[in-house]
């Protein structure tokens, strides 16, 4: 069995081959990846049979479960994102910038793949082959650790992925999988900084956290999503019932879904039993504050207390927490303090309450009069995302192509020197 | 006196402050700065006089004494960037992208500050201005720890820069620097990742590992320079002499000179003993491999033994390792496995050798036909910088007021949802 280090050292050498390597060899991969999944689709589901009966024994909840399974259906899915990747362009080798210095020297500062990037997930299979195309075409090289639940399937899929990368006569080494879902493995993975450029840790805010504290590798990460929709006193009526129900009820168990409502308090007497109602409607569990709770019982519109608590809370399910305030400043303070800095909302028809909010609200993706349901590398154009990104540095928002990029610069002189030349 | 999470929890309160500021305050803080440099000079000499006493008693070595010691002309430096930095354009708020989507959404990707900064650095005062400001004008907050032999000294200028910011009406805790040097309140900081958003240490090798080890908040560091000057096989005589000379020898001390020189085989008798010369004139010593001493030794160029280690230490003093390649991919290679992905340089007259060379060496700069010694904010143009990065996320190369950046998603919209509108 190879080593961790052995399986970063080899991802090097593999990542300076691919990173040499132009679009079509990593294109060529695509497109057969696309046909082998499509032939192994039994062998794939045979692995993920093995898996999901061994994780039922182990009793593995039924959520769990239907997220580690594989069909048909979702390894053609699968294949789809494959094609889809290939079509989109290949960020390597852009010119972000050039200049020319006052002493002739030509400076270009051109994207680059970042290197060797660990992806630590938990149990879905697909994230393997999402995750894996996504680095290669952006010239990285990969090492993946899925959860344990997942093994064999994400072996099975390995095997295709690396098949694909000897028929495009790219190292098979871009993609490895660690041998096992050992804790003590990826412990040492995440000591590798000599290896291993960056760790994108993919899944709960428990496995996230333990990653950061065990990683001297870099990491580009995503904690979590509490997202809130702030309805301004000058709101449209419409408006504000379409967002504030499209942002939590569209999809509650994503990132991007409002966890928190809050309400200017000149618009709450008319519009908070409003939205509350049709969010009641909808199934939603309302946790008002004593303000929010003050104009929702006499409307007759059923709540319970919120905590403080449940304002930083990511609820992923049908649950609201609201509040009053007393202006959009307090509005703005409350999302900076509870909020996660992922995606928020103003919805107001006056434009400078809605520039104060965009510039004041310290989040990835702030929105004026739309869904906070749109934070997306898709929505935004990216393409494909491999996360969103709650951190500051690299990337923040959907991490797309691009952002699995790191830059260099090239500068090309005629003799140059600092100090007076020599001869 | 303050605890450090108390420190790093008003640095998050004065960089939301900070944020909504716009250029001018910034700037006026600057202007205030520049003049109460002058003002204080007197007291910052005294505090510097009782860190250089103190250090003494403490048997610090001349060059630590040196690097520490301030004197009228030195402040006058210091104040003269501040200056500078003043002159510089303000990168928030800098539009980077827009697009607007099929849905009519409104995409602006815009510059903005990072958030609250921490920079740990070694004994040098003037790093405590050269800092805060490049902070502050980024309008981030920081939280400054220096070594503890410039307490004093650095108490002091952080009295005047908090004086600047009272004057320009931003809040004091901008910059705050911590209370003590002990290096538990260090350790205390960069656990803060709930209020901070990247530390960046300066300094020596040994510091930055502890950093990078002990911190759960992001890292942006520099490891080592460690830069090579390869002399291919159609490297002009001339330029592979004045580059050669001037990247080992303009500034040895720092991390753009180089270590270690490469040369063709086909180049190395006629091209090696001339630049071996220049070289072992200038004072430099030779550490060369064997094939690299069977043509200086004929030619009588005094040269020692270069160990496999040696090419891949930072002398920072006059010293090179020589080392004779077969071929330019084995130059490359060479530079990938041993360089620390800083500044390394081709000698060539081919245009396709140059070009593989610029794309092969996964450096933060790489050049062709230039002296390595460039790789410097100044030189590319950035005006000030902060550090070098050898990270490969977020910054690569210079750090300036644009690296000192992250950037949020402003969204403006008319009543776009995910899923289709229920009114």
């Amino acid at each position: 069995m190879k080593s961790v280090t052995d399986i970063a050292k080899s991802a090097r050498e593999a990542y300076l081959e691919l990173a040499a390597s132009g679009s079509s060899k990593k294109n060529k991969f695509l497109e057969s990846l696309e046909r082998i999944l499509g032939e192994r689709t039994e062998e794939i589901l045979k692995a993920n049979r093995s898996d999901l009966e061994k994780a039922k024994k182990e009793g593995l909840s039924a959520p769990m479960l239907e997220r580690l399974s594989l069909s048909p259906d979702r390894i053609a899915k699968i294949a789809e994102g494959v094609r889809q990747v290939r079509e989109l362009p290949d960020p390597v080798g852009e010119i972000m910038e050039e200049t020319e210095r006052p002493n002739g020297l030509k400076i270009e500062k051109t994207r680059t793949p970042i290197g060797v990037v660990g992806i630590i997930y938990e149990s879905r299979p697909n994230v393997t082959v999402d995750c894996a195309i996504l680095c290669v075409k952006s010239g990285n090289a990969c090492i993946l650790r899925g959860g344990h639940e997942a093994f064999e399937s994400n072996s099975a899929l390995a095997k295709c992925l690396r098949e694909a990368l000897c028929e495009a006569k790219l190292p098979e080494d871009c993609v490895q999988i660690l041998p096992s879902s050992d804790r003590a493995l990826m412990g040492e993975m995440l000591k590798l900084d000599k290896y291993i450029d960056c760790i994108i840790p993919r899944g709960g805010e428990k496995l996230i956290r333990y990653v950061v504290e065990n990683s001297t590798v870099p990491v580009l990460k995503h904690y979590k999503g509490v997202c809130s929709v702030y309805v301004d006193k000058d709101a449209d009526e419409k408006l504000s019932e379409i967002i504030s129900v499209d942002s939590k009820c569209q999809r509650p168990s994503v990132c991007n879904a409002a966890e928190n409502l809050l309400i200017h308090k000149y618009a709450a007497k008319n519009l908070l039993p409003k939205i509350g109602k049709m969010l009641s409607e909808r199934g939603v569990e309302l946790r008002a504050s004593s303000r929010a709770k003050a104009v929702l019982i006499p409307a007759g519109i059923p709540c319970s207390d919120a905590s403080e608590e449940d304002f930083s809370t990511e609820y992923t399910d049908l649950i609201i927490s609201i509040e009053v305030v007393d202006s959009i400043d307090e509005a703005i303070k409350f999302i900076n303090k509870y909020g996660s800095g992922h995606s928020d909302c103003i919805i107001t028809s006056d434009t400078v309450s809605a520039e104060k909010f965009l510039n004041g609200v310290d989040s990835a993706a702030v929105y004026w009069n739309a869904s906070t349901r749109f934070t997306d590398g898709f929505e935004f154009g990216l393409g494909a995302e491999i996360g969103i990104s709650t951190d500051k540095l690299h990337a923040r928002g959907p991490m797309g192509l691009r952002e699995l990029c790191s830059y260099k610069y090239k500068i090309r002189g005629n003799g140059q020197t600092r100090g007076k030349p020599v001869l």
